[in-house]
């Protein structure tokens, strides 16, 4: 444990959720009541906001303001996808990080975001622990895509599953209802390389006629023959077609279905960023199973959509914030919180820890035993699996003029010590 | 009036919307109430279901599944895009219609759709006085596209603003919190020809930083020009860019800016069916404003997003049903129902009468007045028009899997009298 009424600072990293927020409302409010963290700072724009020393007092803000961080979606704070520069390099953004921490006193790093971003904390931590700098790093796992290793489940992943299941609800109905004229409806939802979001889906799937009758997900390997010829069965027993498809399809050999590298496409980390997938499934679908076809791509509303989130994903968020500080106070250091979830058949769960550098080279897939033998839909195990995660209502406020409230932070900015970096 | 006892039929048409159940829930219960008709009908997607002879017994279905209707998104008893074959034909589908209503006795037509619908109606109204069949029929206004002449607003649109003001702010704030990656973000939304839809997500700048910064409507001649001076301009005010776009962007010769007019993109009312708009903007923007950008596509989720309507459109959807079978009761026939708004301040909305053939051939685009000058926003006229259709919140059911719970219609149906048509 660092020593007493040093600083900690708390960031957000990579694409936002609607619970992210509900992470680092967490910290704020647990390190309000120890007694020994003197001020809580925000990073803005996450890491880089610790590069360019843009730091505001997130100690400063109203209590209201940060108790309906839980109820307000995206990164208050502002977030990125920078990956920082080597470690290796004699001036690495490493040591930039550990330079803004020192000025500011700064001996607690609480990072939410995914694997980049405990790959990051565990570097910093590392190169603190060589410089003999006290620093306590944890993380706070944060993804939509659910696909972090040595935690049963990630902040994130309720909310964008209920909000993809209730979407296929609601645009299922859409398509039975107009299945004379648009008689296949395809939604595009998120998800590189694991499938979790579009088996999601797959609770909507009450019985056989509702939709989605079919899921796509990286997983299973695509090929268009086979969708051809389940689109046809489908057409046949219900005269109309609802799919899911993740925008990370692979064929046999494990090669994206779609890509577009270039120019603008290629993101920082250097993952392909994957877009018109449904486009592409609509076009073969219309020539070859000869069915009209439509599409929707749900973005970035998948993973803000706020108004309709699971309760028990905004509550789990806001545990592993507080547990990340609870866990810094009692000496732990260079972990990532996890979610454990009982083995009991009612639905519970816990927190736990794994090691950061654990978490920033692993990668959960949805298993074989989660998706049916045709590589179409979802299985028993993954309802039960998934089905906990949506539960719960967390109703938003809203305004006079019958709109969403969400808040933003005051932002009070520290003053910078250090010369300009980035 | 037709003569006591009576057979009814109502039919929903064109796109769904989340209160077009609504408004035929109001006919049924209103049906039952008075003692002058007979059963009510039900056709099976539109009047398809009319030629088709696939009509079931509406008077038959539970009375809770009938209320439930009003928290059930889409069309529950099937909608279609049939156009009907001229009625200077020798054999039209228009003595189809009637040769059914006769099998059936059904004196009375409550048609819940666009303006091709209300032509329908019209033009079956007509034939039946040529024939001396005694037959009222009363059109239920229905569309997401206010596109509507002779009523204030249409019921269907209250719902689609709302969502869409909505996933403006939320989307806009996950483009706020990631504006370091993503800077500009767009998103595409309904609306042919007229940009009510685009125009309603203005109502979530509630201050200038709030998205979306710009808007593009069909009314506002679209040039590329403008767009990366606009894009570039908020870029220079909040380092971020969010896009509302209207599918049928027009340029200044009034031609849409993209068309996909071949094969399948064809719809049986002569419309283009547009898409690829929110792409196009994408690539110009990184192109010729240096702003990486992405895009989502709302599709058919922002028409049937039931789990965050508008109670008022809700509200005012079942009035219409309701009244329409009030006014068949009256004397009233080949009218539409209207909405009509109170002139005070305080909003306040009853209902009126139109043409059916007025309606037919009419259309309501968003006035220069709600436009700002540069054509790129909403004005407060704007604001003051739609504000009050997005009010009132509607919980809806939702269940022990935390999914909504939506209804289907049992769908008894009622023995075949005629030999088949179609």
């Amino acid at each position: 444990m660092a020593k007493a009424n040093a600083n900690a600072i708390v960031a957000q990293s990579g694409g936002p959720t609607c619970v992210i927020n509900s992470s680092v409302c967490g910290v704020i409010q647990e390190a309000a009541k120890t007694k020994k963290i003197g001020r809580v700072l925000a990073a803005h724009d996450g890491i880089l906001g610790v590069l360019k020393e843009e730091i505001f007092d997130a100690s400063a803000e109203k209590a209201s303001v940060i108790e309906a961080l839980k109820r307000t979606p995206a990164a208050a704070m502002g977030s990125c996808r920078y990956k920082l520069k080597s470690l290796d390099q004699a001036q690495s953004d490493f040591d930039r990080v550990l330079d803004v921490f020192k000025a500011h006193e700064i001996r607690y790093f609480f990072y939410a975001g995914g694997n980049d971003s405990m790959d990051t904390a565990d570097k910093v931590n590392k190169l603190a622990a060589q410089r003999g700098y006290e620093l306590v790093c944890i993380g706070i796992p944060k993804t939509i895509d659910n696909d972090l290793a040595y935690t049963d489940h990630c902040p994130g992943f309720g909310s964008v599953a209920k909000y993809v299941a209730t979407c296929a609800m609601e645009a299922g109905r859409d398509n039975e209802a107009l299945s004379t004229f648009d008689t296949c409806s395809i939604v595009e939802v998120m998800g590189r390389n694991a499938g979790w979001i579009a088996a999601a889906s797959g609770l909507a799937t009450r019985e056989p006629q509702d939709a989605p009758h079919l899921i796509y997900m990286p997983e299973a390997a695509f090929t268009f023959e086979q969708l051809v010829r389940d689109v046809k069965e489908v057409y046949r027993e219900f005269r109309r077609v609802f799919i899911i498809v993740g925008e990370g399809l692979k064929d046999e050999k494990g090669n994206y279905i779609t890509e577009e590298t270039a120019g603008f496409g290629n993101d920082a980390f250097g993952h392909a960023q994957l877009g018109g997938v449904a486009e592409m499934l609509k076009n073969v679908i219309e020539k070859n199973a000869g069915v009209k076809a439509r599409w929707n791509k749900l973005g970035t509303q998948q993973r803000s959509s706020m108004h309709f989130a699971s309760l028990t994903d905004i509550n789990e968020a806001y545990m592993c914030g507080k547990h990340a500080v609870k866990a810094a106070m009692s000496g732990v250091n260079g972990k990532m919180i996890t979610l454990v979830r009982d083995k009991g058949a009612k639905y519970k769960c816990t927190t736990g820890f794994a090691e950061l550098k654990d978490v920033a080279n692993g990668e959960k897939k949805v298993p074989k035993e989660f998706i049916n033998e045709k590589g179409n839909h979802i299985t028993e195990a993954c309802r039960r699996y998934v089905g906990p995660l949506i539960k719960g209502e967390a109703p938003i406020t809203v305004g006079k003029d019958g709109l969403p409230v969400y808040v933003r932070l005051a932002k009070k900015w520290v003053e910078k010590k250090l010369p300009r970096y980035l």
